[in-house]
């Protein structure tokens, strides 16, 4: 069953510095018209960044849009001609200020797909070493180390509120699970 | 360390169906002056629900902002007077034609704090029967349902393209680790 969606019209809204706006009128796959509005906004990079003692490495910073302070693992905005590797490692330098050994590549998926093309690839960096923090002006971050008992118990407080990084810690304690010998 | 951010101007751009854009400038707490763009959005939810089997509930959907279809747990955002386990309710019955025994509420979560309020609140829907289907029209949804080993490889195969939906997986991978007996 083929479910696509034709768009007939595209209305341009808003060009800014992160996302673009456009409204379009679309048909879909049973003969309805309807409307789509849809966010335009760069590829991004999250980097679930692991230390050699298996703690977890965070950044946290006021998100405006949410009227609040984060917890969240380090990420970014893919930059012209940026292959997504080096954004995380671009990022990780940034953000926390370490370079990665190893780097891969976890996962990649849609924020918001009833919105938005945003798509958030996932890595994961372990033989992480010292590098020289770089931030950005508008960027105001602490950097915040936790060992897997305490990402665990925050996600069991739902203390972690971002999307990217919910799924990272998941994603982890999983492994962890199926890597270390089981407490039963 | 105070990292608020204070608006100093806020400008509507576009109030549409389904989000509202305005661009304030903001003030940091190292003094600093800049914009930010803010994708407005009503909170939503998700639900994993999942049946007697340990069957997981999908619904595949075509989604216009990605151009694709993607694999999805059901999910709609909430109404006006609505609780979240309202909504959730209701979005199950709408998407898959189930009603659930059981709803706890797992975590909630901003899809792309960056940018943008949404906020969606996770539910686990268990002791789940047949009830009605009633779609809304501009939705074309297919159900889909699957066991936990087939989610697993979903993940692995990177096919699971969705954030909240790759949250919930992941979340309920590491509960049936904790309940079943471990096969090391």
């Amino acid at each position: 069953m083929d479910k696509s969606e034709y768009s007939i019209t595209s209305k341009h809204i808003y060009s800014g510095k992160i996302v673009k706006l456009r409204v379009d009128e679309v048909v879909l796959s049973n003969g309805y018209i309807t409307q789509r509005e849809v966010v335009e906004h760069a590829p991004a990079v999250a980097i679930l960044a692991v230390d050699d003692e298996g703690n977890v490495l965070f950044v946290r910073q006021f998100r405006y849009a949410t009227g609040k302070e984060l917890l969240e693992i380090p990420a970014g905005i893919m930059e012209k001609g940026e292959s997504p590797e080096e954004t995380a490692r671009r990022e990780l330098k940034e953000e926390v200020g370490y370079d990665a050994g190893y780097l891969k590549h976890i996962a990649s998926f849609y924020s918001s797909p009833g919105f938005s093309d945003e798509i958030i690839h996932l890595f994961y960096a372990t033989g992480i070493f010292p590098s020289k923090l770089d931030s950005d002006e508008d960027e105001i971050i602490e950097g915040i180390r936790l060992n897997p008992e305490e990402c665990k118990r925050l996600i069991e407080e739902k203390k972690i509120e971002d999307a990217k990084t919910l799924t990272a810690l998941l994603w982890y304690l999983n492994q962890i699970k199926s890597i270390l010998p089981s407490k039963n």
